[in-house]
């Protein structure tokens, strides 16, 4: 069965693959910002201001510790099980051109030193302005990824995502949804360990492939001033939902998580305009009519 | 002493003269927005994009019915008595100059059926840029009318600006902070409902000449992209305080308030860099040194 130490070997190298990849695609370079957990553990932050992606953090860490007492109870962590080991990647991809969309990855490992363990991640991806058929086939990855370890996944993790990526505030969802799970273990999944990691790493492998194409559709196409407005607006949606309503966001700023790594997530330059809707008919407002739960995005 | 129409009729009138002192200095027009809350009561949400000011909002509001439980719960309210009502006026300038403070100021009167009521209120103000006469000058002003009313609630009104207007995450005051003041009543303060009512006028008359004096020192000065540039990072720390740490903009947000009247507080764009640091010995890192609790801005 694979242990913490294969887990987090696997993360980083996965961090290194995806970094490649970005950069193979967008021209730039990462910066690199290695850090320290005082309590334990650290991690390291790659960051790109590329020619295609204005702001892109791919993240990985390994950190432990004793789970400070707010975060145990917000784990419904036994009082006695508090020695933690935790290791993951996170992305967010915030793309110059407003035909790009943005793009949520998250997967990740975490271990209580009684010996309970689980598996969580998942895929969400933000268009500025959706495109049906992108969505279709954003989906479609991440369903014969689900597909190949249980059919039962997609549909489950594509409910927990559109319920896990919504502004109650705004009646919208972030996006058009993706895959969201938590908590994966083999008590609950009767999976093993193994597989259960395989799942995880399969899931962070979909992402490179799935959003280069996205970008390679998008990034050349001309837009106007209008559309990077309508653009800095959906950031500014972002930014409500990470800030306000994102579980992880919130526990980390409230629990004295790194912040730098936390706020890697919100976008270069975000607006926001008062009561703005966009006119009858236009790709904006089809845009908007589209933020709803429950789409069946594969349209099939 | 002054009836809830008595209050509310002041507070509608505090909002045209601010607007017409602010229409006056800037030059812009606002546009108006009328609305109604679907459970009794509306407001008019007044909005300039203006000269100097880049977004503005001056908002009034009249609103009553029955406190939802969550909200009845937050203000530590009897069950028995949810019938309330609720008038105030609420101001943020996000100004185009960064050489020009962003301010912020609210007044308000909340009445519960049962009879009890509460005056509340508060201005604070979040230079781009500190310029220690100027931070100075405001203190004086907020200063001089507390002490038209008590001595003592200078000194205890600022500590509450700085605990209240306070981002746990950054471990930054949002600027220079000001005064903050809640649950103003007649059995706590030795102070009649006239003269409660009073005082809370008096802050709000003190906010026009105040920040109009600021405007007029700073709307001219020449600036650099790099100062735009900071402008935007800091517009970022005012996203982040009041959409993570703002206790009324939470409690809108969860208990279905209208949203676009709460977030009118947010800036037409803001900024975030990973990890951005000034260079030691400039403006931009003596403005941060000085967002500190504590700090006596009389400078006496």
């Amino acid at each position: 069965m694979p242990t913490r130490h294969e887990i987090t070997t696997y993360f980083r190298s996965l961090q290194d693959c995806i970094c490649a990849a970005l950069h193979q695609a967008d021209g730039g370079t990462f910066g690199e910002d290695a850090w320290d957990r005082p309590g334990g553990g650290g991690g390291r932050a790659r960051v790109l201001n590329g020619t295609h992606i204005e702001k892109g953090g791919v993240n990985f860490s390994a950190v432990h510790g004793e789970l400070p007492p707010a975060a145990a109870a917000s784990l419904h962590v036994d009082p006695e099980e508090t020695g933690f080991y935790a290791t993951g990647v996170s992305i967010v991809l915030h793309p110059r051109n407003p035909h790009v969309p943005i793009i949520h990855m998250n997967v990740r490992y975490f271990e209580l030193d009684g010996g309970r363990f689980w598996f969580g991640g998942g895929i969400d991806l933000t268009p500025h302005y959706i495109v049906p058929e992108q969505a279709a086939f954003f989906h479609r990855q991440l369903k014969d990824t689900c597909d190949r370890f249980d059919p039962a996944y997609y549909p489950k993790f594509k409910i927990w995502a559109d319920d896990y990526f919504y502004i109650p505030h705004r009646q919208e969802t972030r996006g058009v949804g993706g895959i969201f799970f938590d908590r994966l273990q083999p008590a609950t999944e009767e999976k093993d360990k193994r597989t259960l990691f395989n799942f995880t790493a399969a899931v962070g492998e979909t992402f490179a492939p799935t959003y280069l194409q996205l970008l390679e559709l998008n990034k050349d196409k001309p837009f106007t001033e209008r559309e990077a407005e309508w653009q800095q607006l959906r950031r500014g949606r972002y930014v409500e939902f990470n800030l306000v309503w994102d579980r992880g966001t919130k526990f980390g700023l409230t629990t004295n998580g790194r912040t730098e790594s936390i706020l890697m997530s919100l976008p270069p330059l975000a607006g926001w305009a008062y009561d703005f809707h966009p006119g009858a008919g236009s790709r904006e407002a089809e845009t908007l009519a589209g933020l709803v739960k429950g789409k069946d995005w594969l349209g099939e």
